[in-house]
């Protein structure tokens, strides 16, 4: 197999369904990955070394370790998490040997490399941005005095889970530097997938990062963007797919998308969500990609069957 | 290469240093390393976690590492100690993936045997005993006022650097089970090498395993003692070489030498110590394996000319 130049945009367990997808399709994958989570093992992380948040790049890591005895004994290891709640308790070794790599070598980049070449990793896994993140939310309606209210939410973990509607984020600092690597491997795609995952703190972010949404803009690469199973959970309770889509373009206005992909539990009208569509510049393809016993998940084969349909299609003629 | 099997025991710096030299000399080196520190990075996670310490056998492994660029790039990363003095901090990354690896198997050598993977290394490390061990001691001196009060200092840590004189050590729990694949290695082995190292609390300690001390008495491999390059500091301050035998004998009446090695400078009276040897049923080897240009530290290459004249010497005919 060798199959399509793949760079795809996401974080947590989304990206990894992604790339676990992708893994059926080529060989050539760059996974480039939001680094704003400030909860859990990488928050705490973050709080004692002042590093970028290692959980969603290790996550990415493990979903593209080699189908060998050697690949799936370290992505064990490295998605472990230590038992209890001391000092280690809840942190994933794979955290602390990411952390530990960057301390020796003071290039986020190097050290990722390194883990991959552990995992015998089939691709590359990089951060969106070269310092760590913060996520800003105006968020309405959660004083129930006054529906319209706007507050601010503060850290990818509190906007995850916040019962009101996230009106618009921002990443602090404003405006970060990509890492480089990853604007490279964006412009040299076939293909740039974005999505699915958390739509507010997993997926626009990387439109946030001026470098990044530029090199989306002017890639020579077709661009596809993955809807979620369940658009209506979370931080995007009450969403429509058509609302999903509204709020990328406002968010890169001048990012015209090839092709969007649907479950078809998410199409409530195929003519609306169409024209949803047609406005960012893409087609619309529908097609079961989640699992029939577990709700929510995405089935590693439909979805990559149907990744697989749509990065094979040949470039339409203009 | 393939050279005599060696079964190398101690702990720390002494340990490394041994198996470094044995590595010119032989591929069959099986170190069996004491598991009754209590400080720093292992005293933390004996607290944390309730399991072995793995300090002594991280060290170990890293000086088994493979002398290729993937060798040395995962020793030092295991061997990397995290900055500051946050949760984290001062623990090495060795330290935390050994502990998540048993965590994992619930099998203290599958896991090291693992980490041995990792590094390529040049033979096996493994634990002299089965369950986390704790260091008790006797020490004379610690009151100025009555130079012969015994007084029970407890814990490795405590006991390597108290400033009186250890008369008795004893682990806690008293004749802990031994790991059995550490007294299959000493029973098969065609040497068995004790020393150099903290004389009580890193070589001592393996002859009061009952299982490891029978195995050594038993074994059909000639025995290599290895006395320290300076016996004069720490826990032995003041002991002459031949008093370092004494208290072997002391706690190993039955368990005769073959070899015991010594540097020039720790032999006061060449006579008297070739006696002490012949009571222990040794004879003695004088070499310099120091380095010439930082004291306390060994020559890898002197070192391992001398264990090297040593472990080849045909077995005499009795």
């Amino acid at each position: 197999m060798t199959g399509p130049v793949v760079a795809a945009l996401g974080g947590g367990h989304g990206l990894a369904a992604t790339l676990t997808a992708l893994r059926y399709v080529t060989d050539e994958i760059t996974a480039i990955v939001t680094v704003a989570d400030d909860g859990g093992s990488s928050g705490r992380l973050r709080d004692e070394f002042g590093v970028l948040p290692p959980g969603d790049l290790r996550m990415a890591l493990a979903a593209l370790c080699a189908e060998s005895e050697w690949g799936h004994t370290w992505r064990d290891v490295l998605q472990h998490r230590f038992a209890g709640d001391g000092p280690l308790g809840g942190h994933a070794l794979g955290n602390l040997l990411i952390v530990a790599l960057w301390e020796l070598h003071d290039d986020p980049v190097a050290g990722l490399d390194l883990v991959g070449r552990l995992l015998q990793a089939q691709g590359r896994v990089l951060p969106m941005a070269a310092v760590p993140l913060a996520i800003e939310a105006d968020v309405s309606g959660l004083d129930p005095a006054d529906p319209t209210a706007v507050q601010v939410v503060l850290g990818q973990a509190q906007v995850a889970v916040t019962p009101g509607t996230v009106e618009r984020v921002r990443l602090v600092p404003a405006a970060p530097p990509a890492c480089p690597e990853s604007v490279a491997a964006i412009r040299s795609a076939d293909w740039v997938v974005l999505g699915p995952g958390s739509w507010f703190t997993s997926v626009m972010t990387h439109l946030l990062v001026p470098e990044v949404r530029e090199a989306l803009e002017v890639t020579r690469a077709r661009r596809l963007l993955i809807l979620n199973l369940d658009p209506g959970s979370g931080e995007t309770a009450g969403f429509s797919a058509e609302r999903h889509l509204e709020t990328f373009a406002e968010l890169a206005p001048n990012l015209h998308l090839d092709v969007v992909l649907a479950d078809p539990a998410v199409v409530d009208d195929p003519a609306l969500l169409e024209a949803a569509c047609a406005r960012l510049g893409a087609t619309l393809f529908v097609a079961p990609v989640g699992r029939r016993d577990r709700a929510g998940e995405h089935d590693p084969l439909r979805f990559a069957a149907a990744v697989r349909d749509i990065v094979t299609t040949p470039r339409p003629s203009r």
